[in-house]
């Protein structure tokens, strides 16, 4: 996108800053080594079904970034079905939360790209487990989500037609939606004891 | 695993009651609709790209569960370099927390079911990400992580042989790390606007 027609953009679109969005793709167009981007999290256990992650850091276009002052801590448990005391959102649910959002900033960045304003944008995702694979009674029975829902609720100054390439475009687009339709390589090492 | 058996074990091991647990799985082996377990998360986009997601209600064990008096309310937002304003994690960050929660907790309920007693278990998680996928800049680029790695410190009282066992166990009945390493297929619909 040059400059003349980024200019007569208006400045903020969705929330999002035009001009950077444009810059930092343009950025990563002439050096693709700028689309690194290394994410970290570090959990502990602490009783029980309760653990906490501790996330700050992580590397992105070309450097770590430092824009964190404070680290965020996000508690797991489990219900007390499931031996826990509700201390937190279980790890399964987390991981509806993380496609939820994915796809929802997934479709505002390329909505603005476009310059389609959103009116409103909510979702509702539901996710079947067979507790029977992670208590290890039946193998045959995948531990894994057996299968995942979203329902959309998304209302935008364009048409129909155009709204529903959008949603196909931030579906095909996710992160998140991409690493749990698609197998990804997951490598477990224990450190020495 | 029958009364007499359990009746000598501790009633509590890392923080698992163990007549409950083994509760659990007998009603499990009884009744295979009791695994039966869907869970639910309410995402509503704020601005930009922040957006919250409401956790509460889920089914399980035959029930719709009421043990939560109050629902969580989790954020994600994204740091300047990607657009954001740091008002929490980002979805990719939330995805590699569900990840280190479930193995985390997978382990903690298997060494339990062995009375084997951890004395500490914490995890480092990395994912890449290459962020043309995700921007549409080139379309032979995967949107999703492209590796996951975890690095696993865990002591217990057993020999390493056994906890080598008991971790290569909790990999492969982990439901978010076999929702991961497997695809699973997610449904998107929208409402009728």
């Amino acid at each position: 996108m040059g400059s003349q027609t980024a200019a007569v953009l208006p400045a903020i679109i969705n929330g999002i800053d035009v001009q950077t969005a444009v810059g930092t793709i343009e950025a990563i167009k002439a050096d693709k080594n700028l689309a690194r981007f290394q994410f970290r999290v570090r959990n502990r256990w602490i009783d029980g079904t309760q653990n906490r992650s501790t996330i700050k850091d992580f590397y992105g276009a070309g450097q770590e970034d430092k824009s964190r002052s404070n680290a965020f801590e996000l508690v797991h448990d489990e219900p007390p079905i499931l031996l826990g005391n509700n201390a937190g959102v279980g790890p399964g649910e987390s991981l509806l939360h993380a496609l939820a959002g994915c796809i929802t900033t997934t479709l505002v960045l390329h909505a603005t790209a476009r310059g389609i304003v959103l009116r409103q944008l909510s979702t509702e995702v539901q996710g079947d487990v067979d507790a029977r694979g992670v208590l290890g009674l039946d193998e045959s029975v995948s531990p894994g989500f057996g299968q995942i829902r979203i329902r959309m609720n998304v209302k935008a100054d364009c048409s129909d037609e155009e709204l529903e390439k959008l949603v196909l475009y931030a579906k095909e687009h996710s992160t998140v939606y991409n690493t749990i339709c698609r197998p990804v390589p997951v490598v477990l090492e224990r450190a020495p004891n």
